[in-house]
């Protein structure tokens, strides 16, 4: 009986062993690591993560369902680089050096030619007219589906000028850990960016996790039609919307349809975001990546032809919002 | 001992057995009821379940991984009735005879006249110009927020005018039971439809369980201003953009930015919605909701001037798409 009893209690013991394992596994009570583990220890992460705890403690006066855990990010300087200049506009930049074989004219017009010379001056000569035919020619005229092979291609080989690497690897590793942290914690993070909706949707998934329907930005028209039976959408060179300063707060109630409870940007172009944001009942995070770190970045702000940041640097302590200094608040950069 | 032994085996037996329903609370066995109660059993029915049984089968080819799989569903007639017309129409006439009093020119002005005169001949004269004329009349003007307040006010007191339901509950209970059903397996469910966004988005998240950016439709210009030193989105009488036939894949590409594997309509003007759908590489499916009961709900298809649906009877066989007989395949219509 004793050895039958030794027996059962050995046996009962190994089940309610792997039970208990099995237990844990699936509620783990290890010290979860740092979900912001590049940020710098200091005000700036504790306020973050004072924010997050605050909206997300259903006993809190401040608490927010999750419903209406919406966060936005800009996109360029934000959560990727934009020096030498935006993205979008050196992949615009290879595109016509690319079909230029098929566009013999174009050596000889502006700001094509302008492009395949790497005459800076003569495009910057060009403004805002100039990059908008640019961007027409390169970016309209295909399928949607044709467009999304393009810009995936680019970005499987193309190299960032100064540093080499693949765009995509221009990210920053503490917004990362941020939208993850984020996601962790109930919210649904979106993308609205000035930049190119198909452009980025190919790959913000991938990137940043962030699904193609929560990406918003600029847009050009498109068009329905049959080829051969099969409908498509086709790429028309006529802007549809531009997304970037006063039309932030219009896209994010057009697409999102709630004012976000947390915006995240780097630019003046973000500014009006920003204001929408935390001008909203309630608890809300405003942020402003400033870009600090000449060494390990680039530091730019008031002067800069990309993400120029000037009212945002003199208004952001009456707002109540966040400068993240990066040289300060950052202790990695990219991934 | 063996008194020591008996106890600890009883004491393990115990904690084994608390783990052990533990573990089993978390992975119950009952049956699950019916997701599609409402539905009738037979081939409809079956073809909808075949169809995410398969797309949700890892080891299936037809497999579809949880990002991609995405369902489009218009709203009136397929969500909600759309008899005796638009709930959107209803809500503009309330709100020209709500507005009335503070507009006396109205009484003598088309199409507001035939609205206050309930003079359904002098209304439809005025065709779509007149409706545009009523809808900027009383939907713009206002904020966002405003708006927003109007609409739930409306939608808490407003009856049906031959049911005398509460719009909300005007609502189709096989496609509740549809839309939870997708979602269970792992669907993103959006609405595509030719209602205003700003309309549906108040209350789509309670009754479908769809959050407002899953909501896309037609849209006016909104404007950001500062009040009182406080941004708000101003509603301008201009139209944006009218969702609906050949703009459903437009606004599917802008908002979604994925080509669905799921569209669910019941009118002509959700034909491309499901050819764009259903034209796409590996397993789809395109629904078409056939109103045909007369006795619990309206009974319309080719001559309606709602819901028309001429091409879609036509085609749907060619095309694959399946016609869901309302009065064969739904055994309740209403919650």
């Amino acid at each position: 009986m004793k050895t039958y009893n030794n027996f059962i209690l050995k046996f009962t013991g190994l089940i309610l062993v792997l039970c208990l394992t099995a237990c844990a596994s699936q509620q783990p009570v290890e010290a979860t690591p740092d979900p912001l583990a590049s940020w710098t220890n200091g005000a700036t992460k504790q306020r973050i993560t004072a924010f997050v705890n605050t909206v997300t403690d259903s006993t809190n006066t401040d608490f927010v369902p999750a419903s209406q855990r919406i966060a936005t990010f800009d996109n360029d300087g934000t959560l990727w680089a934009e020096k030498p200049t935006y993205f979008q506009l050196l992949f615009i930049v290879d595109r016509v050096k690319a079909m230029a074989a098929d566009h013999p004219e174009w050596r000889t017009t502006q700001p094509f030619q302008a492009v395949l010379e790497n005459d800076m001056a003569a495009l910057k000569a060009s403004g805002e007219h100039g990059l908008i035919k640019l961007a027409m020619a390169t970016q309209a005229g295909m399928t949607t589906e044709e467009f999304e092979v393009i810009v995936n291609n680019w970005l499987a080989t193309a190299q960032h000028p100064t540093t080499g690497k693949p765009y995509t690897q221009m990210v920053y590793k503490p917004m990362l850990e941020l939208l993850d942290y984020l996601r962790a914690n109930g919210f649904k993070v979106f993308i609205v960016s000035g930049g190119g909706l198909e452009f980025m949707r190919p790959w913000t998934e991938a990137i940043y996790g962030i699904p193609p329907d929560q990406v918003v930005g600029s847009s050009i028209e498109t068009k329905y039609e049959l080829r051969g039976g099969k409908p498509v959408l086709v790429r028309l060179p006529e802007i549809h919307f531009i997304d970037d300063n006063v039309t932030k707060p219009v896209a994010i109630n057009r697409f999102i349809g709630q004012r976000p409870i947390l915006a995240f940007g780097n630019s003046d172009g973000d500014f009006e975001m920003l204001k929408w944001t935390t001008s909203g009942s309630g608890k809300r995070l405003g942020l402003i990546v400033h870009h600090t770190d000449a060494e390990r970045e680039w530091a730019y702000d008031r002067d800069s032809s990309e993400g120029r940041l000037n009212r945002g640097l003199d208004e952001a302590a009456e707002n109540g919002w966040l400068l993240v200094d990066m040289a300060r608040d950052w202790q990695v950069i990219h991934p």
